[in-house]
């Protein structure tokens, strides 16, 4: 168990190191503790090492110059001059939030980006204008579309978070495929097999290989096998892909570049735009209904979705529950670090000379 | 088999004989036999008898008067008056492009509507304004959140339509579950199981009665069970209700009214909201990037997700091909009614005089 603070304060040198301004290293620290925090491991510090590699091939600029490059009074395109997506979002989200705050409704496509963290965190910052918030991101190639036998698509997550009044808000943040990537490689390591629908073999077989991906198959979209709808989670994932990549002239389907954890495949050769893309939005609830109106109809759709008869031992949860559960106990009781992610951030405090 | 026109023609008189206007009769026969030729069966002049029904029942106000009630520069809510949702959404969708035009972009939520037909039509009404066109709905409740043995949620469709340029335009369009509920009535009219993972029954066991609906059972969410993510395509049926329900002030969740043919349960007595939800966007492409670069670039898109390498004899398609495909044959051939849509048209002929 590590405590929060330790750990965002050991995360935020570490991005001071690489040259990152005070201001952006709290922010992009705050995005992966988060992670942390809420549960979603693979998204949080896990990953700090990756983005030290992203700086180390020249593919992260740590002061970058991020701007509009073209906007209407409802809509912009930010270049993020190859910055931290922990940092490009929030920009972006900002941008979104001053256009609803006037307009209604605010939507950001955004190029020349890296991974972004969780797509709840940025979602999330609406909240507190009494806004929805939208996030979504492109990623490199894991995912086979309907048919495929070739990964075309990354697991380009979708979050929406949604303000209610006396209830906790709607926190809606998942990857549009049959299962995130981190719970496979959970079981890489411990040398478990895989539920049959979660990936594919490279002959687009069924399989139960922890370790398909790695040998030629692909993660399988949302729904599993076309029968169960995976042509929907195909279409999901390229609705993702189209307004985070081609919408903002970034790269899109198998030309996104991998995050530099992912060893196994490489950089394309050819790019068809900048970096990786991102998709970001803000509507003002108010721009529909009476705050407090919206307000209070939404708890009685949260109250009455809780109260849904079910399974035994089951509640039926609203989205956000689980993230916010383990946020509230880890938060007190500190964050359960796994030893490889703690040996990973050892040497990067050796590295950059920051105790761990 | 029967010609387009003459089932257009058909559809037309029937609404006009509610008392629809010429021009919403010829408008909602256009959504209606779209679907016809799209291959969206259940969702065609199948239905015509529904919003007959819909008629008899006085939910159904054949000249409605749909205004505006609440707006910003990029956000509107519309009351739909108890129209046709076939009329009432294209009418949403006039007024989320006019916005778009002027401030980028649009999003309308609806109140007071009911049945709006496929969503797909709706969204497809952008791309003629060279622009991104969204469509959701609610609908009477059919589908069992995770671990719930209760219909909580509607098939709730999403339609995200995107134009190209010399490539056809990508047309996703689906209900956020395993299965669109019209299937499940074709396994019904034969006597046969559904696979495992479409529906559930009563107890939320895993079953292969098609009728398990009607016993007590569910339609289940895309994912089907939690090991496979069925809490996404819960958490997206949710959002499609919140959007549609929530933010217009029309019934949401369990409360939402049945459309009259779903004759296996009630009109909830109590009502939080005034019919049936729905929401459209419209998103101006050169809102983003210059038009022509966006095309090509979403020409690149499609023509490389057709050449993705595939299981042998099954091509990856991109969304909307199946349906053009279809409706390019059909247009020529005829459409191919099922005998008992026959009889209810020939119904419909003889109680109002028109001759099928």
């Amino acid at each position: 168990m590590i405590k929060e603070k330790r750990l965002r304060s050991f995360t935020e040198k570490i991005f001071k190191a690489l040259g990152c301004s005070g201001k952006d290293a709290r922010l992009a620290a705050d995005v992966l503790v988060s992670a942390d925090l809420r549960g979603v491991d693979s998204h949080g510090t896990a990953r700090l090492g990756g983005y030290v590699r992203l700086y180390d091939n020249g593919r992260l600029n740590p002061t970058p110059q991020i701007r509009i490059i073209h906007e209407t009074p409802s809509t912009a395109v930010i270049d993020g001059d190859k910055g931290l997506g922990l940092v490009v979002a929030p920009f972006a989200m900002k941008v979104a939030m001053r256009k609803a705050k006037r307009y209604g409704s605010g939507w950001i496509s955004v190029q020349n980006s890296n991974h972004f963290g969780i797509a709840g965190y940025h979602s999330m910052l609406a909240l507190q204008n009494d806004m929805i918030g939208w996030a979504m991101t492109n990623a490199a190639p894991l995912v086979v579309p309907t048919f495929a036998t070739e990964k075309m698509l990354g697991t380009n997550p979708i979050a929406v978070s949604v303000p209610a009044g006396e209830q906790p808000p709607f926190v809606a943040d998942f990857a549009t495929t049959a299962v995130a990537y981190g719970k496979l490689e959970i079981l890489q390591r411990k040398g478990l097999p895989a539920p049959i629908g979660w990936v594919q073999d490279a002959n687009g077989g069924a399989t139960d290989d922890s370790n398909a991906i790695k040998n030629g198959g692909g993660l399988l979209p949302l729904g599993g096998d076309r029968e169960h709808g995976s042509h929907k989670g195909y279409g999901l994932g390229a609705i993702v892909d189209i307004f985070s990549g081609v919408l903002s002239g970034a790269n899109f389907g198998p030309w996104v570049p991998p995050f530099a954890t992912a060893g196994f495949h490489g950089v394309a050769a050819e790019q068809v735009g900048k970096g990786t893309g991102h998709f970001l939005g803000a509507m003002r609830i108010d721009g529909f209904r009476p705050k407090e109106e919206f307000k209070e109809s939404m708890d009685t759709w949260i109250k009455r979705f809780r109260e849904t008869k079910h399974i035994s031992g089951n509640p039926v949860l609203i989205p956000g529950d689980p993230e916010r559960e383990l946020e509230k106990i880890r938060r007190t009781d500190g964050i359960p670090l796994n030893e490889k992610v703690i040996e990973d951030l050892k040497g990067l405090g050796e590295r950059f000379n920051v105790r761990f």
